[in-house]
């Protein structure tokens, strides 16, 4: 394409990726050892330069492509990180974006073959540049965005139980909630299907498995409803 | 700054601002008409491209003195645009902010002046490139800030009536409120102080002014309490 702005600056620019899992027990992040300088060595988001015939988003899933073989996950800008001296290694304006990785595929992302390591989110090793400051703002974001929206959903199995589901959501909090509240308030929301398959491993009882239900959700978002799984 | 990534492709980066205004009575944009091919003549948001020494931040901030001789004007990021066609003229990534201009000084900014021009919020001409995709998404991030941050005192004069914050509230949701709820709520979040002055001009009984309390409200903040004018 013509570029009739070629009198002005241009400047390199990047997409960094603030991968969220979960293992059942712990929300983590994965993380990789950058390979090249300056910094090679130390723990890093993963990231990757924009392409000329790409878009940001597009960028931001090839890198994640590239890393876990997945694409299609839940992908969800940030921020746009523009500090003049961020980066040791030149001048560099990174758009971070952040995923959820769920617990099935979370098992299949082996650390070896993607170079990758999760980390739990309360043990986060120093990061490169500014990528500490992306992994707060973004856990910030993930706390907001599960509060009115299914987004943890992402992060569990299709099929899970409301322990499962009370678990995730402590692990994104990292506080208890009142079990018996959170299972009568989550059902009130009328967005899960329940299925006849019950989950025999964690009680004597078992407990039934539940599938998140997107049309009734957009229903009800269309309706003006706001799903706030924490409010009284 | 040496730059190691020299092998990267780079690209123009530009900032786009969406500058609300509130006149007391609508809520407004500024917008300019563009000075430079192509699109020249069209209305625009106000913008400009990132300069070598500079942060995003400080372009935004850049862009909006030149264009209305203000600094420290409140200021947030919106959202980083990397579509590749976005722009007409040349492959450009643009970093949208919105900022907000109180009413007094909204008075002081003629139109010709700087060579803007307020549009009511409901008359938005169309925008060049992907402007228009920046305004209802900035449209919607202020009416989730002023939900549940002091936001919207940015846009009112230093003191201000209880009636003048309605209206400034109703504009920017576009829908009445209940006058008597509202007052009660907002005073009953003890965040402003009221002054013993009265405005006279709007009514017989007159209006006691009020002061936004930052302090008052930064320690309801720390106590987990969380701003929110409209709910119930």
């Amino acid at each position: 394409m013509k570029n009739g702005y070629a009198r002005h600056t241009s400047f390199h620019v990047a997409v960094d990726c603030i991968i969220f899992g979960y293992d059942g027990i712990h929300l983590k992040i994965l993380l990789v050892k950058r390979s090249f300088e300056p910094e090679k060595g130390k723990w890093s988001l993963v990231g990757g330069f924009l392409k000329d015939e790409e878009s940001l988003d597009d960028a931001a899933e090839r890198v994640l492509f590239e890393l876990t073989g997945l694409s299609d996950l839940y992908l969800e800008q940030l921020y746009a990180y523009g500090d003049v001296q961020r980066d040791s290694g030149g001048r560099v304006i990174s758009v971070a974006y952040f995923t959820l990785i769920n617990t099935e595929v979370f098992n299949g992302l082996s650390s070896t073959k993607y170079g990758g390591k999760w980390h739990d989110i309360h043990e986060v090793p120093d990061l490169i540049f500014d990528h500490g400051t992306m992994v707060t703002k973004a856990l910030r974001r993930l706390r907001r965005r599960a509060k009115t929206q299914p987004i943890g959903f992402e992060l569990l199995p299709e099929k899970f139980t409301i322990p499962q589901l009370l678990n995730l959501y402590e692990a994104i909090y990292d506080r208890e909630f009142d079990k018996r509240n959170f299972r009568k308030k989550i059902l009130t929301l009328n967005v899960l299907e329940k299925l006849t398959e019950k989950d025999m491993k964690n009680s004597r009882k078992g407990a039934f498995y539940y599938k998140f239900n997107l049309d009734k959700y957009n229903q009800l978002i269309i309706n003006g409803f706001v799903f706030d799984i924490l409010s009284n």
